[in-house]
């Protein structure tokens, strides 16, 4: 019998997805499971999106152009003039996701054990889609105590060497809600230019930031311009997260140019997604202003209730909507498979994403989890709830 | 500035795709375009397909299952069931077309530097995936002559190494049209079995089987379940390539454990287009009638025009929508984009795809186009007309 690749051996089990077997039995049981695992708002997509799919006129449901329509991207490039962003049509390649756009740009810039370095905790898929493409993640720690703020520069320059091509960086952060502030982003454009690396911004939650503080991009940097590729996507943004549109944007032509050639292979984005995308764009600014406000109220209902459980550490989250609680337990894995096999409270339990897998150094975040605030608020209340008597009964 | 990866330069440009700025130019100057190049059908889409997106109801456009909800895969299993093919909703991972299927499959199976021999002329994207995953394709040349029947085994034989890991094949053939017989796929059980290969075999076509031949499965061969893993989409039988939904099949679990790796890490095939793909399994028996009718009816009208022309060869497909035809000229290459940039009769020109970049062997298919026959009988024959006056004009 032939057997399956070592790559494929290495490729880590969804750190979000992986309990979702033990989600689906305990609801075959009866059991409601609030699903804090996920970046999955409960967030209604914009009507204007809808709509636009709703009536579509495509009689032969045909390819896309491989980049996307230049209606299309010209359209996004005014959106991000209007986020301080200057780019024009030609420096965008819409991809399926932002997964897919980060997967071109590893593609584009790295071969077979050429290194990115990447703050962790990360956003898991990160390490699957560098396995899949055949690099390596190197990662620098990042801290709970510091709110998981950029590490210290010298942290990076220690681990540079001839196969690091890249420094990757979430902002706003998933898993840890940290919103990098201009002078950290100035940091990593000294280091990059430097170094001659790439500083790749996945900046798919730029819209969240709380606390009256700005989104400072990756591209908003004077001199970076050849440096940076932007990750982006419309999931989060317009509460989409099943279109699966997002895109690459870059000043750097020659990273557009072979980002096109992986596009080409695949022959065509999602073609409805891109109706409802292209329509979202359109999308009123009262829209964005309530789903913030909504944020920041589970944000802060979140940690505080949280706080209030003794033996739990927050780092409290400037943007996104995750936050990482570090748990009186010594497995938080165990822990959150128990809390789908073992646990109920008046029937319910919560279902959350173990932290380990959101890190690439053995051995950290086994007692964390990340916590997504995608539900409401009175929800979210419940959940905790759910989780002090788990931690209690857990623990007994 | 940071430079590219040599994966991204040897990342082959689509021939397929490539002349479509000459052709949107050729637009913008008034000639009309008749587009043999790509496989993107001009038959309508299911009624209820499209129907089915209309009257969605979807009120936040939420990830799907990383691998398609249950109730799809079951239904897709109802579906092989009728094509004789016995698989179940386990068996199957919905991907994000059959582009994403088959890049699944090269990363849960092959590791950097491994092998795949595919018989020649191939699939051009076939090309891209590979370098995209890191692999190498080693081709095995079929021949016009012989309508692009299976290579002996012996030749697949001569190729293989200790890297080679599996044999792909597309059936019925893009971009030769060609349906392999029973015999054929029994010949290579033998040897997938003999050296321990996985067979792939791009099915997407499976509809498409024209003068009462029978499509053959290599789900279909007793014994050779191990082995086996098919790639599937809904793009071409449904007319829908903008979809984006495909699928991996196989009854080797850790194929399928793998690649579903794979799919969680990018969270979801697209939510729109898996309500179409769901919808559209229940398409009568009489829409793929029609088209296949259709599709005979284009086929015997393009090869009968070609045929007329001096210096013309043509392998005769028998199933999918494409051909092969050898002109009078030295480079296809060069003639395919003269005929957008220079070429017009009566303000009509056609795009073809220069069939060099469908063969891994530098140097073949140097005179060789292929042509799509999706357009409307009228549509071809005027299409054939124009080549015949364009290489008249060409080769003055």
């Amino acid at each position: 019998m032939p057997s399956i690749s070592n790559k494929g051996l290495k490729m880590p089990e969804s750190p979000i997805r992986k309990l979702v077997p033990y989600a689906e039995d305990a609801k075959k049981k009866g059991v409601k499971v609030f699903h804090l695992n996920i970046g999955q708002p409960d967030i209604k997509t914009p009507q204007i999106a809808l709509d636009a799919v709703k009536n579509n006129k495509l009689e032969v449901v045909a390819y896309a152009r491989s980049e996307g329509s230049e209606t299309y991207r010209t359209k996004l490039a005014a959106y991000y003039a209007k986020n301080n962003i200057s780019v024009n049509t030609n420096d965008i390649i819409v991809t399926t996701g932002g997964s897919e756009a980060l997967l071109f740009t590893f593609g584009s810039i790295m071969d077979a054990d050429d290194e990115v370095i990447i703050p962790e905790p990360f956003y898991a898929n990160y390490n699957g889609f560098s396995i899949a493409s055949g690099i390596k993640v190197i990662p620098v720690i990042s801290k709970i105590e510091d709110n998981f703020a950029l590490p210290p520069i010298e942290e990076f320059e220690k681990l540079i060497t001839p196969k690091t091509k890249a420094i990757l960086i979430c902002n706003p952060g998933n898993p840890t809600g940290y919103l990098y502030s201009k002078e950290e982003i100035q940091k990593l454009a000294t280091i990059v230019k430097k170094y001659d690396l790439f500083l790749i911004a996945d900046e798919v939650y730029r819209e969240f930031a709380y606390d009256g503080l700005e989104h400072y991009s990756v591209m908003q940097e004077k001199g970076l311009e050849q440096y940076t590729i932007m990750i982006d996507s419309v999931s989060k943004r317009y509460s989409m997260c099943g279109a699966r549109i997002g895109c690459i944007v870059s000043k750097n032509t020659d990273v557009i140019a072979t980002a096109l050639k992986f596009a080409q292979a695949r022959l065509s984005p999602p073609t409805y997604a891109l109706i409802a995308s292209e329509a979202a764009l359109d999308t009123p600014q009262s829209y964005f202003d309530d789903v913030i406000d909504e944020y920041v109220d589970r944000r802060n209902t979140l940690i505080t209730e949280l706080e209030k459980i003794e033996g739990i550490k927050v780092a409290k989250p400037k943007g996104a909507f995750y936050c990482i609680a570090e748990l009186p337990v010594e497995n938080a894995d165990h822990f959150a498979q128990w809390l789908l096999e073992s646990f109920q409270l008046n029937n319910e339990t919560i279902m959350v994403a173990p932290a380990a897998g959101f890190y690439a150094t053995e051995g950290l975040g086994l007692n964390q989890v990340r916590i997504a605030y995608v539900l409401n608020k009175k929800d979210l209340i419940r959940s905790v709830q759910i989780l002090k008597k788990a931690l209690e009964a857990y623990n007994q």
